[in-house]
């Protein structure tokens, strides 16, 4: 037997070679992203999966770039229910890694034919949505063979970053492109950093991953991605959202992830952390360590802004899921009863 | 010691008469509702916990009713990243049962500060957010002692079918007042149909709901329902989103639940069933029965249109919770570290 986990180990190490491919890759698609962009009224956001993730973290962006609303669709409102709607001025945006999810492809074909202008970040820039779509982003992953989406996920975030950027008029959404890069392959060289995060969570029967603004599809993807590559539970929340009920959990025997970055909401991981340790809970942090965790897996984020340190968690959340897989004996490439290409309709 | 859940069960049993008093105001408030609603360009609403899964069921609906896109709105974004948005043309819904919860109030006067038309929907008309709403419309509930959200819940999801009838122009989207009120008392009067559902989910150390379209948000609200009651971990997924990667937690040991309705997405459920049976993992159904469900409690909504099921649906969803907490020994009114108003900020 191969070792467990061996292409998605190698897919993460790729990490920075694709952040940078993308990053030098934005200003050829850059000026075509203006146009479609130019006095929208809204941004749709269309994906599954990590994509919907990506998807979240590109929300907490484009909404403060755009200054419109920027929403997750509901496809199923139009390959479904066969709504008819009124996208005159709206961008939208879809992810898929493979192009090819039946529902992805037909909700944008219609979002155009509504009046949508769409975009498309997809890593096959031939693919089926490719060809739906106004603007294509190519996301320059190559292949990737581990069934859990590793070095595409990190590649549609720094994509997305990079639409923040040239979409930016307020010089706060900027990218450094060199640092971004320097970061992600500090955090590929420093894998073994997350034993002791991978120590605690290797035997938790039950995780619960939390983190607000842009670290929510930080949180959401780690939940994902733990839960694909270990078939353990993982729950993910906002941390505002945990304290409207699932807070419930909080018992001595679960074991929380707190996704926590330097920036807006940081408080916010803070005063939980302080509520999770007077309910017994064991904390681990991935980010900004806080006082009285477990363990702590920290991010080299080094100056970079808030809304690029999630480029560099990625990296850490693929670091974590994989070792955990690996100490419990499971092989993270080929999850049961998952495929590469989803095809939901 | 009282009889565990003695509040819960009370209130659930006032459900009928709760969406009757709903009903029957509406004519009240439906002209300013119509008023504020004339001409959007889109439907923004905020909420949190059970209050976020009525909005959830509004998407479904009112993108339907109004052919604009319907969205959940990310609150920090403006109470947090003090993002400066032009909403001139959108009609912001909020819907908070104490209408006390503070970012809430604060996202509410935000929206309506940057071009909003703004709707609460709230069982306490003199809260600070009716305060910030152009249109209230009041949940009627009475007291609610219990932390879950049962008959509030129910209140708003009727308050949000009667908001969709007054704003629809297609003529599919009406409401039979008395139907709809039959249905919720047939289904209170016959909670010990739940037996079957709840001595199945009584000893499963993790539950998983799944639904789609309108019921995505009874899924959510279930897994919600049933943490906060018993402090059992529950997931929530749409069918859809559960194939892109958390299906690698179907196995032997895991308890399903499949909320189904009929209409246009039940040949997603049987399918999945189909999958989950193969899997090994043990299914119950709420709604619809499929074929090799271990136990199955029907929703009695007779002929009601697809969108007005979830009504019925919703107590169906609170008598398990009720149910499980029992016979798990929790007292489901008090659970362990909630409050019933929660202040996030």
């Amino acid at each position: 037997m191969t070792e467990p986990g061996i292409w998605m180990a190698a897919e993460i190490a790729e990490s920075a070679t694709v952040v940078r491919a993308v990053l030098d890759d934005a200003p050829r698609w850059a000026p075509a992203a203006q146009r479609a962009a130019a006095g929208v009224r809204g941004v749709a956001l269309t994906a599954r999966g990590s994509s919907d993730h990506a998807c979240t973290y590109a929300r907490y962006l484009l909404e403060q770039v755009v200054g419109v609303p920027v929403w997750p669709t509901a496809p199923s409102l139009v390959t479904r229910y066969d709504t008819h709607l009124d996208l005159d001025g709206v961008l939208a945006i879809a992810v898929s890694q493979s192009g090819r999810t039946p529902e992805i492809v037909a909700a944008t074909e219609r979002y155009r034919a509504a009046g949508a202008r769409t975009v498309a970040l997809t890593n096959d820039p031939d693919s089926d949505l490719a060809g739906a779509a106004d603007v294509v982003i190519p996301l320059l992953a190559g292949p990737e063979r581990a069934v859990p989406a590793t070095k595409t996920f990190t590649a549609t975030l720094t994509a997305l970053a990079a639409l923040g950027a040239a979409l930016d008029s307020t010089g706060r959404f900027g990218l450094d492109a060199p640092a971004v890069i320097d970061a992600v392959a500090t955090a590929v060289g420093s894998a073994a950093d997350a034993a002791a995060v991978v120590e605690v969570l290797a035997t938790a029967p039950v995780i619960v991953h939390l983190g607000r603004g842009y670290l929510l599809a930080l949180a959401s993807e780690a939940a994902l991605k733990l839960t694909e590559t270990t078939a353990v539970p993982n729950l993910a929340w906002s941390t505002v959202d945990f304290r409207h009920g699932p807070m419930a959990l909080a018992r001595h025997d679960v074991s929380t992830v707190i996704h926590v970055a330097r920036g807006r909401v940081a408080d916010d991981a803070a005063t939980l952390a302080d509520d999770l340790h007077r309910a017994g809970c064991r904390v681990v942090t991935v980010g900004e360590p806080l006082p009285g965790d477990l363990a702590h897996l920290g991010v080299p984020a080094g100056k970079l802004a808030e809304h690029l340190q999630p480029i560099v968690h990625a990296v850490r959340v693929q670091q974590v899921a994989l070792g955990v897989a690996r100490a419990r004996g499971v092989d993270p490439d080929h999850p049961d009863g998952l495929n590469k290409v989803t095809a939901t309709t």
